[in-house]
């Protein structure tokens, strides 16, 4: 209601509006699957004759095809839907998480045909190390493939920031890389003549989680991705929270303790992810120094639901955290679900109860009216399906130059 | 980059095509004032003899007129300058802030060509009340217009939470206020048969300054509203945050302090505005209870910039938690710039080197490459001035129809 902006206004071409419908077509094929074309009307807000040709013009490129659908139990002849061709058409995601690096073929309709996957040591590791290892699993990956089965796009999830447009790691604090141009160097060695878009683990997260997963439908989501840290990726009025560069979202910098809390690895006291990241959790409870992953975080909450006083202890001290630091962005952005991904599922799994209270103390009764708290959907694998999801942007957005490239 | 939504897509009639730029010609005349064809045929990316006919059309309707620009000083005739009409079309804009209740005539342009003002009591005022003095200003104003001059819209500032579309105060924690109709008893007293749509002051202010103030030109705006608490207005990609019900941005609601932190009107405990607000800074410096109001904030800072010890103590303390607050923010939102409004312009003025310590300790380098702060060019009139254009809103959506109303 309140906003107000005059955006420059231009009549799109026809041809423009067909290709804005292909891609559309195409995407909701992608995201949801066969669907017949009266469907495919109705969500489109399109006439079936319109539909008709759009599905043969996709049908004659190859990359989709009608057929019947599976048995319906129904009596009557069912009629055909149209499915993406998932055989055809395929990307290349690559994931480099705190704790793996992941490289996978994921399939038009969103399926992960095959992937190759390393743990990934704590320690700094340079450029050239990852990139090696991810360019070999994705030549591992082609070999594999069907020879007529084509790559239409590449991306990657980065646990840091990244400089959107290039691909350029501008800071991840668990790699040690500032200004690497990651990207870049990927897509040379992959040597595919394709850019590889690159996008934060969370953000990338909360995209898929909205896509695919827990979010589905809704416009407002906050997406916190736990590991060493905490990552945030937010959507708002249906898209990510970039900012003026791209670097919004960093929810785990959100400084809630500033005079007692734990040093942060940023530099600073008392983020967000400083009380609740998974040193935190193992500190509190007592755990090794040298413990460390999700396993051990795992092992923390399994035990403090056995009732082992430093762990419930401690599981119950980072939930009131967690809460705070929920609450703040509850109030922030009066978001309709926010979703628990990474290592914070565990987390949250056992500290529920104290998230919920600090949300019904610190937030504002309006703006706690409606929101849900979830789990994320895709699991470990949800910057994994976002990176593919940015691999499949081009052909969604052209369906037919892409195809005929 | 990473966005990628579906929106259905539906050819723009020509009707709708005219209405839309008939708009976008009169709001850049109304915000930027008198301009030249040419200068409005590349603004809005339209050839000159489109701007020629909708100027014609907006002249025909009494909206705008062509005139001789003031003396330029140079050679030549200079050529005809586009204005809007200031005279004939006017809003009346109302405001119920922390401590006053103003009510002003507004004209075409965003001139505030009158005004009244009454100090409000802190104390719990009823609806009946508020709504009483301001529909009687509202009679005044009119009366004091030109009959010629006609009345275009209403709209309303609130301290508190507003339900979108019917200006319902959800939460008014200042006055006592739950679920009141405020927007829609003041339109029944006002009798105009207009809708008052009402917004949040916070919200407002931000626009207003983006719109005409030290926010112009940026996309990504933080706007913090000081008074007896903390108000935000957030502005991400062009677009006001609202979240799921319109209720997003209470960043004085985000727990700063969790443990130790002061008492907050809210129930919680170490909120932002707990900390920051005006009886943090007055409590500080040691100054009598009774004592209340931006006269009062001001001569702390005054005081403090003289040397008083306590003063300065409790300014550079207040500093502090304001800086730890907006460090979040620009960790959250990447914004281009921050801007500190009400009685935080005072607060900010006094404590710019405890706030700038903060963002240089607690942001993350990337996302403070290029933030600026700056106080509210609209002063305390910000939020206002932000009511005023909510007022604008419908006859700039279509100049010709509301004007014939």
């Amino acid at each position: 209601m309140l906003t107000s902006r005059t955006t420059p206004e231009s009549r799109r071409a026809p041809e423009e509006i067909r290709r804005h419908h292909l891609g559309a077509l195409l995407r909701h094929l992608h995201l949801s699957g066969p669907l017949s074309r009266a469907k495919l009307a109705e969500r489109m807000g399109l006439n079936r004759s319109t539909i008709l040709a759009l599905t043969a013009e996709l049908t004659a490129a190859g990359l989709v095809r009608e057929e019947r659908p599976r048995e319906t139990g129904r009596a009557g002849r069912p009629s055909l839907v149209v499915r993406p061709e998932p055989d055809r058409w395929y990307v290349l995601a690559f994931d480099v998480a705190v704790d793996r690096v992941v490289a996978a073929r994921v399939a038009l309709g969103g399926a992960i045909l095959d992937r190759r996957e390393a743990v990934r040591p704590r320690a700094g590791v340079d450029l050239e190390t990852v990139v090696g290892v991810l360019a070999g699993f994705g030549r591992e990956l082609r070999r594999a493939a069907d020879p007529q089965a084509r790559c239409v796009g590449t991306a990657a999830s980065y646990c840091g920031m990244i400089r959107p447009g290039d691909g350029m790691v501008r800071y991840g604090p668990d790699l040690g890389w500032v200004d690497q141009a990651f990207g870049a160097e990927l897509g040379r060695q992959l040597g595919l003549g394709l850019p590889v878009p690159v996008g934060n683990e969370a953000h990338l997260g909360a995209l898929a989680e909205q896509q695919r997963g827990a979010g589905t439908g809704f416009q407002n989501l906050i997406y916190l991705h736990g590991d060493v840290g905490v990552g945030g990726g937010i959507i708002v009025g249906g898209g990510l929270l970039g900012g003026d560069g791209g670097y919004g979202c960093e929810v785990g910098h959100m400084v809630i303790n500033p005079y007692d809390g734990r040093p942060c690895l940023c530099g600073s006291r008392g983020c967000l992810e400083a009380e609740v990241g998974e040193r935190a959790l193992l500190d509190t409870a007592g755990r090794p120094a040298d413990l460390i992953g999700h396993d051990a975080v795992r092992e923390v909450v399994t035990a403090a639901e056995n009732g082992e006083p430093a762990a419930r202890e401690a599981v119950a001290r980072i939930g009131d955290w967690l809460g705070i630091g929920v609450a703040n962005l509850i109030n922030l952005f009066n978001p309709g679900v926010v979703i628990f991904g990474g290592m914070l599922r565990d987390v949250y799994r056992g500290s529920a109860a104290q998230v919920r209270a600090r949300i019904a103390t610190n937030v504002l009764p309006v703006s706690r009216e409606r929101v849900q708290l979830r789990t994320a959907a895709l699991g470990y694998d949800a910057t994994l399906v976002g990176a593919a999801e940015l691999g499949f942007a081009d052909l969604l957005a052209d369906p037919l130059a892409v195809a005929a490239r």
